[in-house]
Parts: C-alpha cells; structure tokens; sequence
C-alpha cells in the first residue's frame, strides 16, 4: 500500500495547502484516535450529517448501526458519503482576532460503503470496532448473539480518498501587531476520561485496569 | 418564537424516539457549548462533510470561512446544508457488546445560510463568534479591519429544523445479562483545558482569567 493516498480531484486542497497531507500513516493515526465519525450522506434532496461510532480495520473503516436506522439502510445502498473525524487540540489565541484559530487534526475520507454479510467476518468488524472504542473490552463481555448480529448492520468504506488537515504550535500575529499588550498563546484541550461510574449492580465490582487506565491520545 | 421546533419529514426521527427531542433550549444549550460543527453539503456529484467553527446568536448559527475557501463559497449560494454539532459525555460499557453505547448529546440543523453583507452586522457576527469560542476575548485583542472583513465570509443558517438527539445514564443490561460478573457502567468524557500556553512574546504578559478560567460544560 502506498505511503500516500492519491491525490483526486476530490481531495485537492485548493487553500492552505500547508495544512493539508495524504500521507497515511498521519491519517490513521488520527482515525485510530477518534471515537466519533461525522457521515455525510445524501437522502432526497437533502444533506445529512449524523454522528456515529467507528473504527480502522487495516485499510477500510467500519460503520454500524441498527438494520432499522435509515443511515444504515441508505449507507448499505452504496451511494457516496464523506467520514469526518476531527480532534481538537486547543484554541489558538492571537493578538488580533482575525488571526485566531484552532489547533486541530482532521481527516476527511470520500467513498462508498459496502454492507459486510459474512458471518465471521461481521463479528470480526465488530470485535474491531469494539476494541477500538474500549481496548480489553471484547473478551471481557458477552459477545454477540445471532440474533444480535441480524440486528446489526456493519459496513466498510475503503480508505482510498482521504484528506489530512491540521494545524499545531502557537499563533501567527502579523509583524506590526507583535507589540500590543494582549496575550497570546494556545489554551490546548484534550478529552478526558473521568473517574469510572459502575452501575447499580457493579458496585462492588472490581474496576478492570483498562477503564481505570482508560485513555485516547498517545500524548 | 416557539418551545419546541416544528418537527418536518426531514427531521422526524424514525428509531428510538425516546431519545429525540425538538425542544428549543435544550438544542441551545447544546450548541452553545460545542465549538466544531460539522458541516455537510454537496458539490457536484459528492457530499462533503466539513469541520467549522460557529456560533448561535439568537435564532441563527453564524459560520465563517475565508472568501477564498470552496466551503463558504458554496454555502453562500444558498445550497440546503446540514451542520451537526456533537458532545460527547461517556462511554457505556454494558456487560454485552450489544448493548454498548455512548452517551452524547447532538444537535442536526438543516437548511440554506446566507452571506451577511452588511458591514455592521458582520462585525457583530465576528464578535458572537469569538465571544461563542473565548468568552472575554474580543475587548481584548485587535479588533478586524476593513481589509480583514473583506477577506472573511460570514454566513447566517436560521435555525429553523433543529433536531436534537441524546443519551445519558447507565448501561440498559438485558434481564438475563445482569448477573453475568463483568463490570459494568459509565466512563464519563469531557473536553478539558490544559495550562494556557503562552507564545514567545507573550512569556512575562499576565495570563488574562479569561484564560486561565476556560471551560466549555456548565458542570
């Protein structure tokens, strides 16, 4: 697989080109931090953007939902959508407010998804997607059932048209507003886990080490 | 202006309605707190999904982008859009995969935005959207010129179909599950500020409250 993805014309950056990379490795990175994936998808005459739960698997990335939901159903017709996962990374302040930014990293991935049917390979992309949101999880619950499984409705977008854009370090002021008193600088931010919270029934229940632990970014 | 939206055939929620909602303060609070809106449109043949930054002032959400960018571009000619604003709160961990989830709050607009032109107003929208991301911040940086105005596009989305989704609480264990020995509940996730990070001019500059104070959740 090539280090970079190919450049289309549906991912040229015409702006900032300087924000923009395809390289692969920057791009899965991002992915395989994010929790939340924003699906474009066209129903009608209309745009929708809904939010939902994903996860890398090699070079494709996994969407379910339920066999009932009308992204599911509309996704799995194989029209076109666009996954946009974007971490936020901190809030860029400038001594002139035209200046301002956000320090971020976002990869936009183009594409049709393809239901995935097989049986084994289902619970695979599930056991994946399970282990991406909550790593030690998959063997530490029940797995899914049959009829869990027909409920569920698993597809996969092939990573091939995918754009990286992002921005990092401190604000750009222009020379002649250097000298003014404001302070500038980056507030960064980060999502955080906070402490466990059992249920009703797990609280005496030992808190396995990878909730206590549990964490997102590399840093 | 009413409580609750009007619930459309583009917004009417087919699953799970239990977690929908078109009640006006709440769809509020939720974009008042988020700073990235996600936002979908269509160019030629594809849907792209886009982040952005924002703000709501009164019954609007403002967007801007710099002339130059194809997003705003395009959204000023009035194309039907969808911009989806995501918290995400915890991860809910049931003791079957199935029943796994993730506690969210999100709200989907639709509709077309329109370029405000008007040069009063479009400063006013400038200051709405820094006052939305850095409360305290525009009295204290350097206030956008004429040239800096010209090269901003700021767009207006009345906010007219609004849905609101939702989850919060503990896992929903099936009956037969809740004896089974794994830990169950919440791990609560919160977008959270680090120590401000001045730029290198700004190292002996007193770190504004403003600053130092920054939070986004009311909690």
């Amino acid at each position: 697989m090539d280090q970079n993805f190919a450049v289309t014309q549906r991912t040229k950056l015409k702006r900032i080109p300087d924000r923009a990379s395809y390289d692969r490795a920057t791009a899965y990175a991002i992915l395989d931090e994010g929790l939340i994936g924003h699906v474009g998808f066209v129903d009608g005459e209309d745009v929708y953007v809904i939010p939902m739960a994903y996860a890398r698997q090699g070079d494709r990335l996994l969407l379910h939902g339920s066999v009932a939901s009308r992204l599911a159903k509309r996704l799995g017709e194989g029209l076109r959508i666009s996954v946009c996962v974007t971490l936020l990374d901190g809030m860029v302040l400038a001594r002139s407010v035209f200046e301002h930014s956000m320090n971020y990293r976002s990869v936009v991935c183009l594409g049709s998804a393809k239901v995935i049917a097989e049986q084994g390979e289902k619970l695979e992309a599930l056991r994946v997607l399970t282990e991406h949101l909550l790593p030690g999880r998959w063997d530490d619950a029940r797995q899914p059932n049959a009829k869990e499984l027909a409920a569920t409705t698993v597809l996969a977008l092939p990573l091939q048209e995918v754009t990286v854009k992002s921005r990092s370090g401190p604000p750009d002021d222009l020379e002649k507003d250097k000298a003014r008193p404001h302070w500038a600088g980056v507030i960064p931010l980060q999502l955080q886990p906070g402490p466990a919270q059992p249920d009703a029934l797990a609280a005496d229940t030992a808190v396995p080490d990878y909730v206590t632990g549990y964490r997102r970014s590399a840093t």
